[in-house]
């Protein structure tokens, strides 16, 4: 099982294009590879996206490893320097899309396991929670099932994600938290008129502005311990109104705000509909707001998990890994109501783009790194929990 | 040429579909009807525009109606109870585009002028100004009359502009001022962005909401002898963002204001921009505010001229007419620099819709009071200018 190459595993999951919510042959690829190094694998598939988890051994603890199969479109295939799904090598780099985020992470993790078992049997399990959904709506990927083993009493006593958080150089960055993020769709609807009369109309918009105004107007924190300051952003408003003499029917905006743990999504949105119902008081129209929590703010604190990574990432790569909250959303949003929840992977740079690449040597580099993360985690968790 | 008859004459320029910018033969019509009166006529052309400038006599006072024979279009043709150029009449009513606003008007002027001249010369002359460019851009049209008859030192003491002044019944609302009105654009250009890397970008959508937020906190005026107060109205705003998680990199308003003669449109437009500039100030995008100014507010102030109108009113229709600066803007706009200005014609509540029409009655009672304008007028002017 030790002839497991990380780059090789890396190229046949970039061979199958599993761009959201198509899988293409990917899991299938991970499964062998991890049956071949004893894992039971179970397969949940919910609606049209396939998910893997995978565990080998039975013992607590159980440190498992997270990402996603799936990727996000090529977009310009003809821009590439070779085809997004021919996985080249080319002067010892390796190009396609998903090779940073994230396949050739679950690669590099997959090697490392198979390292780390040629070295002897860890004292507790190792395992696999892998999705398909994660680049996409994820509806049906890690948060059913997450919810699914939390029914089934399943344990997780801490987790890797593999999501490309290295920002200029291997083991420069990892995430211990993320923030929060909730959207907001505020629709205020008048009543149409020409600008001539407008006492016969009810004009919606300077009741949206007002809005807006009072809530950008508010500091919502300033920051919270390892965070920053949660942020708010109007990212459109519309009304498309074309006529210099019409008074138009309705106004919409959306808003963001992604927030560190000092607020939750339920706060916001409430927030949100107050000042709206407040500053509409009066107004003839009506106003409407509808929220959706992306996810809330969570931080796994310094301590022992987080130590063994940081050591084992500065011992491997010589890099002292800057323990971070910034960033989007991942499926750590969702793990973390298991477990104590890490994010380290590759370094980002090139996701999402064109020509996504990834050095050979930084593949094996985090394969090195992941190894020693296993290993040492053994050695702290599994001798404190005998 | 007292047989001219005013119902045949509407009925042979409602014939023309003379939409905005076509002349469909419309201004032929009424040139062969002045001529046959003793007018002398001049086509100006300006663009595509047809213009007409006739006058009947050289001594002064002058007195002239102003109008167009332009429309609007006719919207959906299979709506209409009958073809919206057939100017059909039935019951006694006369349907088609343009009856009300304002071919109804012209052909009464023309039938009153020629039963003022059946009944002797004035002591003055009689003249019309009449564009194809009233209901489109107004750019070639009374704009530039107006322009070139001043250059020409051609004057005209007194105007009535035939727009369909009245409101429920005949007669009983000219208008003696009218408000201006100003467009802007206010467009704030800043720096696209993810949203949860808000330091990466600079959001434009605050800038103009707060931009906007300023300016309609403005209280104008309290009015102004015989308007209503000045009004602000934001008519658009527009960002196009689909994307939740992206700051966009531009943001656009359109605001109106409809203002009396305590303002300038000059002064508005200094407002709009020292308010956008001052908001901007520090923001790392860029602010850019233009501005068209449709027309000044203006008052015909109350005396003789509008006593004569308003008399001749009360002489014919028994209505006390309301001497109102309310509505939209016309012609008469421009025709203010030239001499004091009234608007006066048929009412006005199916102007533009389906089925435009106007009582054959309605017609003949516009006539009536046109001739008696026309007649109290020379009487008092055309008396005082010997």
């Amino acid at each position: 099982m030790s002839s497991l190459d990380a780059l090789d595993l890396a190229r046949d999951l970039i061979r199958r294009p599993s761009v959201t919510p198509a899988d293409a042959g990917a899991m299938d690829v991970l499964q062998r590879a991890l049956e071949d190094l004893g894992f039971a694998c179970r397969r949940m598939r919910f609606g049209e996206i396939e998910n893997l988890y995978a565990r080998r051994g039975t013992a607590r603890p159980n440190l498992c490893f997270a990402g996603h199969t799936d990727v996000v479109p090529a977009g310009d295939a003809a821009a590439w320097s070779s085809g997004p799904f021919d996985a080249a090598v080319s002067d010892e780099v390796l190009i396609g899309r998903g090779a940073v985020d994230m396949k050739g992470a679950i690669a590099a993790f997959t090697a490392a396991v198979a390292q780390v078992l040629a070295e002897g049997e860890p004292t507790g399990s190792l395992s696999f929670l892998i999705t398909g959904d994660e680049e996409g709506v994820a509806l049906d990927g890690t948060k059913k099932v997450v919810e699914a083993l939390a029914v089934e009493g399943e344990v997780i006593d801490h987790c890797i994600v593999g999501e490309p958080t290295s920002a200029a150089r291997l083991g420069d960055m990892i995430k211990i938290g993320r923030r929060g993020s909730v959207n907001s769709w505020i629709t205020v609807e008048g009543k149409q008129g020409h600008v001539a009369y407008p006492q016969r109309a009810a004009n919606p918009i300077p009741v949206l502005v007002e809005i807006l105004a009072k809530l950008q107007a508010r500091v919502l924190d300033d920051g919270y311990e390892g965070f920053q300051p949660s942020n708010f952003e109007i990212t459109t408003i519309d009304v498309a109104n074309t006529a210099t003499n019409v008074i138009p029917r309705e106004a919409k905006a959306r808003v963001n705000v992604r927030f560190n743990p000092a607020h939750k999504g339920a706060e916001l949105q409430a927030w949100f509909e107050e000042t709206a119902q407040a500053v509409a008081e009066g107004f003839e129209g009506k106003v409407e707001v509808k929220t959706l929590i992306s996810g809330e703010a969570f931080l796994t604190r310094r301590g022992d998990f987080t130590d063994v990574v940081a050591e084992a990432i500065r011992e491997t790569t010589g890099e002292e890994p800057d323990l971070s909250t910034t960033g989007g959303t991942s499926d750590a949003r969702f793990i973390r109501s298991l477990c104590p929840v890490v994010e380290f992977g590759l370094v980002g740079t090139t996701m999402h783009a064109v020509d996504e690449q990834v050095p050979v040597a930084e593949i094996r580099g985090l394969q090195a790194a992941y190894a020693r993360i296993i290993a040492r985690y053994f050695e702290r968790f599994g001798e404190a929990s005998r």
